[in-house]
């Protein structure tokens, strides 16, 4: 398919796409691929994100516009099973993140009485930004692959939280895919291709797609809106904020907490999320409600304690009455880092819906929360206890899906995801 | 959210979507929108489809890249509740699809103290090609609201066809809305805004989402690949094609069949198919097995009769051993105009995925098929029970869900979906 497929939010953002590659976005030649114009195959090339690198990407990354999602368990006992899925998980993701069909340039891949090696669907599409983002979650390092003495300690299950109605079709899993482009199809072919080359070793535990990013990662991008109407990252840490990228979100950063296992150095935690919005009672909130529980006008994003979207909070002002302008249980002051000791984490969100809830005829939609840190035990699920017990946002919320995933550092080329862990 | 979001592939096709204001598409102004600069406001006034007009928009409309699909039913008893619904209906599409928010431009509407008469999800993002397309399903002629009488005869539910194993959770209904939109935030915004216009009068039955369009309605569309790989929609009826549309599609077209409903004149009927493919099985066929079933090449795109992707299908071609070149059993053969008495139909299928099937650790993932037509009966009835008996595709797919609609023509501005239905 198809370097015409019209997509007019692009028209408008050229420019800011171009000025992102600036961004520890590397650029790749894209061989094999039939692009209409040299325009187009500039502009191709321009959409690549590097694989390779100390960080693996998807992390900080731009925010792209799909996501795909998807958990895994190990069916295989072998750690050598497991060992060679990721060997050929990296390489097809290399391939892959140029725009490149896993077979390799020139076509699909394989003799015409074989199977063909990529399934085709992305073909000719762009890379579109992919990255695929791996994770171990702590269930990996049980009794059957000899990996217990490697698990880092702030890979741990998650406690029970305030909020919560779980599915458990939804939580947990072994490793999870976290595939980003701004062509869902291009998403969801790297997600296929994955599972498919991992077949006999591992399975899809479960899967979520995202339709439209609530976060924003870098200072290029503008802030996008949840399903709640409101502006959403706003105050997220950007892949400009160094500093606090190393103190809160790498693995042996700068300031951050001590490295117990040396294989995580340089990687960071995942922990995901999928919270369904209530969004029919939402709906019947008024506006002044909304904005009193978010702490945040609708239209603009400014704080009720200011005037424009990145004023900052002053959670000491009161009105003429004497209450205060941002509300003592809104939820911009409870997850502000003013009030979690200067804490921040890394948010990268996606809206989702999976169409009707059978059980209450209601919209099954919201936000699949996805959230780097390098300590979640204070970060995440300390706010996140505190979320759920005093934030007015919590009666339109409920937490369905979870889990907690270790990401690897990146590797250099010809590298596996693996080599860390296995070696 | 955002002018800014970045995407890809529209930054090399602007041209195509600016050309493709010529085609039956309207420009209208966008009154009250944030738009970054002057560039941004022509590129997002270019991305409006007129909603009124002769026909409905969403049809012959250059397909957008998403789809949001949503069956409902009436639930109330008053036939005056649906009128009044089709006519807010009506009147919020009018301003959604120039992305204006329900409430109008300048902010969400509504008084503080009440509820935003807009969610709000889609404030300041483009239109981006929103149509939204209204059908009638035949249960909603039944004895509740006095219309027996008005039903077409061609709005006949669907008889069972072979290759089914329908979801009766994902069937019928008494009226859908399809959105259809270049980002699928704007298409979830307007049914969504849609379905909560009509509380307490209509409630929603199912809901499909579809994340890549496989279907070309415009000569200004590339062909897309479907989840197969194959491009699809290669000889689909188009925007340009206008006798065959009114031969084939329009309800009282020159050379269609009679109309015995003079309120359909001018609309046609949608029917909708979630059809799910077996992609486990088909990922392990061979490429020839795979084109043998198709009929095409899987890369080019081309008839196996031919060279080039729009080369006309050569069913009479035979290989040096006698065999014909496209094999009886072949999809493209058994579904082609040419073995089916010159008949077309109008495609306009979109992608899906929706995770995991628990029962059976598959991606449960394919095609959502929408089909337009004046004469469902002898078109995707008799083609569908062709191809369940003989198409070598049918044992890699599964039809899941199932639904019929009456498609009424356009309304003029000030006017409802409802005028002729209810008058």
């Amino acid at each position: 398919m198809n370097a015409a497929r019209p997509s007019r939010r692009g028209v408008l953002t050229g420019a800011a796409v171009v000025g992102a590659a600036g961004v520890g976005v590397g650029v790749s030649a894209l061989a094999g691929r039939d692009t209409a114009t040299t325009t187009a195959t500039a502009a191709a090339a321009a959409s690549t994100v590097a694989f390779h690198g100390a960080r693996q990407a998807g992390i900080v990354t731009p925010a792209q516009e799909s996501l795909v999602f998807a958990a895994l368990d190990v069916t295989s006992r072998n750690p050598a099973d497991l060992a060679d899925v990721l060997q050929r998980w990296s390489e097809a993701t290399a391939t892959m993140t140029t725009g490149v069909p896993v077979g390799g340039p020139g076509g699909l891949g394989g003799a015409p009485g074989e199977p063909p090696q990529d399934t085709g669907e992305a073909h000719e599409l762009p890379a579109a930004n992919l990255t695929v983002t791996l994770g171990y979650g702590p269930s990996l390092f049980d009794e059957r692959f000899g990996l217990a003495e490697r698990r880092p300690a702030n890979l741990e299950e998650l406690p029970a939280l305030p909020g919560e109605q779980l599915d458990p079709t939804k939580c947990g899993g072994d490793l999870c895919l976290q595939a980003c482009a701004d062509d869902p199809q291009v998403a969801f072919h790297a997600i296929r291709n994955l599972v498919r080359i991992g077949r006999g070793v591992v399975t899809v535990r479960w899967m979520q797609l995202g339709f439209g990013r609530t976060s924003t990662t870098s200072s290029t991008q503008a802030t996008p809106r949840n399903l709640m109407g409101f502006k959403d990252g706003t105050a997220n840490l950007r892949a400009e904020d160094t500093a606090d990228l190393d103190r809160f979100v790498w693995v042996g950063g700068e300031g951050s907490p001590a490295v117990d296992q040396e294989w995580m150095r340089g990687g960071t935690y995942l922990v995901a999320r999928r919270i369904r919005m209530l969004i029919e009672s939402w709906d019947r909130a008024s506006l002044r409600e909304q904005e009193r529980v978010i702490g945040r006008a609708k239209v603009s994003g400014a704080p009720l304690s200011g005037t424009g979207e990145f004023d900052a909070l002053d959670l000491a002002k009161t009105s003429a009455t004497g209450k205060p302008a941002i509300d003592v249980a809104a939820h911009v002051r409870l997850a502000a880092p003013e009030t979690n000791g200067g804490m921040r984490m890394l948010r990268r969100g996606y809206s989702y819906t999976d169409g009707l809830d059978l059980a209450t005829g209601q919209l099954d939609a919201g936000l699949f929360f996805i959230v780097f840190g390098n300590d979640p035990a204070s970060q995440f699920v300390a706010v996140q206890r505190k979320l759920g017990a005093k934030d007015a946002l919590t009666e339109y919320l409920k937490h369905t899906g979870s889990a907690i995933f270790a990401c690897p550092p990146g590797i250099s080329a010809g590298g596996s995801w693996g080599e860390g862990l296995f070696t």
